[in-house]
């Protein structure tokens, strides 16, 4: 088979099509909230959790029309994490993706609702398909990611941790939380799909996408230190702006670098014993950690 | 078997403690969003919906402890509702059942994200039991429910709507998805407990609950003109402060009294077929059109 990097630009566009079509109509009532839910999520995003529940699927031998529900839910939780983060109560940002918020676009009440019903839609997806045991752990997993121990439970310690130094142990369970849970849950949710998986399988899984949720998130703290905003979409230096504890700040640049390598190689490691099957995986981690937006 | 009333106050207390049970305990990390989760849902309320659940449950023959988690769950949408209605950029409310809402409380950043973890919750207590295909049943209910074009997405009509005179039509439609969609859900998720209820039934009960859940929003809009403050445990005309459209603005008080009464009558007509059966669900509609908070 060729590299996945020649099909992950397909899988993104699969992707984008698959949520277009979930999505409701911008013309339905409430057509506001519609064209909300729509802005808030189509046109943009690296898609990165949806392409990491394709390259598990590919490693497992899933078809891809099996993983386009989980696919989307996953990626609907992130949109409506997004919009919530972003409101004035929260992290107060005007720009998303290089384009205005959604609440900066449609007021901020049709921005909570909007993210309130982006989380419904996600379930709701889930819930629509079939066959039933792999969808209800599909369900069980992305609640457990995206709930109050999981990512909205991340989203609490970032408030609380604003404007204070954090130890590094704080640091890496708020990341956990925040981000890693639903990066985590992307590749755990096409594992669902497979009720029968070999459970060693599952935890090499698991553990590849630990390590590699930290990695995205390091990334993530020094892109905003030193990336270029033009790509990135995002004003750089918003974490220091906003009194937030990050690895650069807390480790400096080039430590916090190695920290990202070394979860690189620890993600590496885990998929060892599944051979050649993984390598839409490794390319996925080596994305992750050395992208520039 | 004696009548529901006697037993009414029992399933309160049941869903009480089924509530804090499946709830994160308050000193559980992170402490702060697990304190307003706690708070916003527990030590109140009328609990209508998980009632309106397990008066189902006693007319199909269904015990109770099959319905824990739906009842649970509807609650818990419920309540995620409640906190996100109340903020201040939506309507701006200091009270809620007598006490300060959750924004006054904990902040408007934790009040948003508290309400986002308890629809998650509700989503996880469903997906967390079985058989599968009740369950998946029950999800897809709730999210149907919940969602833009249920519960969300009159909340959404409800914001656009204030200023101005609507049509008793949109008034209604308004309504149903608002408020009607989720006493609609607590019927039917008990309905769905059950795969393979007789499609007859499953209709008379959902014709029940569309009425019922008309009667109930016309007598929310009655207290809130000549309610007893003391009892309702919120502050009396503020849907007239609000500037919003009620069946007494639109209709007076004498003919919105009228139609919550035809409505009380068409849901016990649609009863007729289940007989005795059916005295629970009785009981509960004319409790909810005769109700004095």
């Amino acid at each position: 088979m060729t590299r996945f990097e020649t099909r992950a630009d397909a899988y993104v566009d699969r992707v984008e099509s698959a949520l277009a079509a979930r999505l409701p109509a911008g013309d339905a009532a409430p057509a506001s909230l519609h064209e909300a839910m729509r802005y808030a999520v189509l046109g943009g995003g690296k898609r990165i959790r949806p392409l990491l529940c394709y390259a598990t699927g590919e490693t497992l031998g899933i078809a891809a029309d099996e993983l386009d529900d989980p696919a989307c839910a996953v990626e609907l939780v992130h949109g409506f994490s997004l919009v919530h983060d972003n409101l004035p109560a929260m992290d107060d940002d005007d720009l998303r993706r290089g384009r205005p918020t959604v609440h900066k676009a449609f007021g901020t009440a049709l921005a909570i609702l909007a993210g309130d019903a982006l989380q419904t839609l996600a379930f709701g997806i889930l819930a629509g398909g079939t066959p039933p045991a792999a969808r209800l752990g599909m369900l069980r997993t992305l609640a457990g990611a995206t709930g109050s121990t999981g990512m909205t439970g991340g989203q609490v310690m970032d408030l609380e941790a604003e404007g204070r130094a954090i130890p590094i142990a704080e640091l890496e369970e708020l990341n956990r939380l925040k981000t890693g849970c639903l990066i985590r849950a992307a590749v755990l949710m096409a594992c669902d799909a497979r009720p029968g998986l070999a459970p060693d399988t599952r935890q090499a899984l698991d553990t590849y996408a630990t390590h590699t949720g930290l990695a995205f998130q390091i990334r993530d703290d020094l892109l905003d230190v030193e990336g270029d905003a033009a790509l990135t979409g995002k004003a750089g230096g918003a974490d220091a702006a906003h009194g937030k504890s990050t690895w650069p700040a807390l480790l400096g640049l080039e430590a916090a670098r190695e920290r990202a390598e070394s979860a690189y190689a620890r993600a590496m490691q885990a998929l060892q014993p599944l051979g050649d099957h993984a390598e839409p995986l490794r390319w996925m981690a080596e994305r992750i950690v050395y992208r520039d937006r």
